[in-house]
């Protein structure tokens, strides 16, 4: 039976949503392995919509989750609330400043911040079923809250963020770029993809290991 | 020497802009066969701005096709205008409406389409020049304008597109999403992708052969 993974987006555009790159190089590779996915996002709006040429806020304009990250999956995504966890063997959350902004408020609140109470529900239903995840760059930042203390997880290597995640809970692990970080109990995986990519290629090694172990494990 | 890719994108998402997973597709497997590649776009209006949820137009709203395909780019993308084409050794453009609709109007115009003078400028130096170039979905609809009548190439296998194509003087030849078509004497290489493709890996077939193909002759 093909395995059926749930893709959790953040928007689209690294600096206000979902990383493209690691968005489309995690469905590339479930495809490639065999496996079946099908794209969420929540239905509310942006933390903010960025000019990705200048890096600044573009004042004024209001974009959607849901509708923005309908353009990486071409049309072919669901409201998060669709979500059936007994529809799914795995859940992955690509990374992007979407997991920190939208998805929850890490990139504003450091340590003090919440999740999305929809993506808290899913990920934390994910978690209780013991079925496998995978979490990528950024969006790892959250799993304290989802797993409770003591989660094994990295962001790569950077000491602000890494401080922060400990804060919460969580057993920070640095990981080069070409890595995972993997815990067996939670059956839950981590790379750092784009915290610490300098090129595609290195992020795709990281993402391919992240999706052989998810896969493994479902 | 690392053989120099430009890439031209055409905004961001496949109804209003490039589709996100061919260019991806394309710059990934740039860089695991050891080649660069430097993204640019036109500094323009989009045609229009779509909502991928619901395939509507977006009433009101107005996009900058730089700007937008800067979120593919992760902001590494300059101005069309800034190519010079002595510093590339091929180039490629993927597809997605964004070719038909704002790197020309073949889109609305069929056969009577013009392309956006900066584009067809880059395109026909690189043509002059006999520096190779490959082009993805619905972008090669363009080449009749580009290399003059008799050109070879492919949009797949639709009948309306393939006879407005071969209206403008190219020769169509249909082409299975897996593959692509090769015209030699241009240095040309074309190939489906999502005009016909019914998954990521099938896309992924055809643009690592084209990808391959353009590289081969670099």
């Amino acid at each position: 039976m093909m395995k059926n993974v749930a893709i959790i987006l953040s928007g689209c555009g690294v600096f206000d949503g979902a990383e493209i790159f690691e968005s489309v190089i995690t469905l590339l590779a479930l495809d490639a392995r065999g496996a079946k996915y099908q794209c969420f996002a929540p239905d509310m709006q942006q933390h903010h919509v960025i000019n990705h040429l200048t890096g600044e806020v573009m004042e004024g304009e209001s974009r959607n989750v849901l509708v923005e990250a309908a353009r990486i999956a071409r049309g072919d995504i669901k409201e998060l609330k669709e979500l059936n966890v007994d529809d799914y063997d795995a859940l992955i959350l690509p990374g992007g400043f979407g997991a920190a902004k939208n998805l929850s408020d890490f990139a504003i609140k450091g340590a003090d911040c919440t999740i999305h109470p929809d993506v808290e529900a899913i990920c934390k239903a994910f978690a209780e079923k013991r079925k496998p995840a995978g979490y990528l760059c950024i969006a790892p930042a959250m799993l304290a809250r989802i797993y409770g203390s003591k989660v094994k997880m990295t962001i790569g290597n950077d000491a602000e963020t890494a401080e922060a995640v400990e804060a919460m809970g969580a057993i920070h692990i640095e990981c080069a770029v070409t890595d995972v970080v993997e815990d067996r109990d939670c059956k839950l995986i981590t790379t750092p993809a784009y915290m610490l990519a300098k090129n595609i290629g290195e992020a795709a090694t990281g993402i391919n290991k992240l999706v052989d172990k998810v896969l493994e494990m479902a």
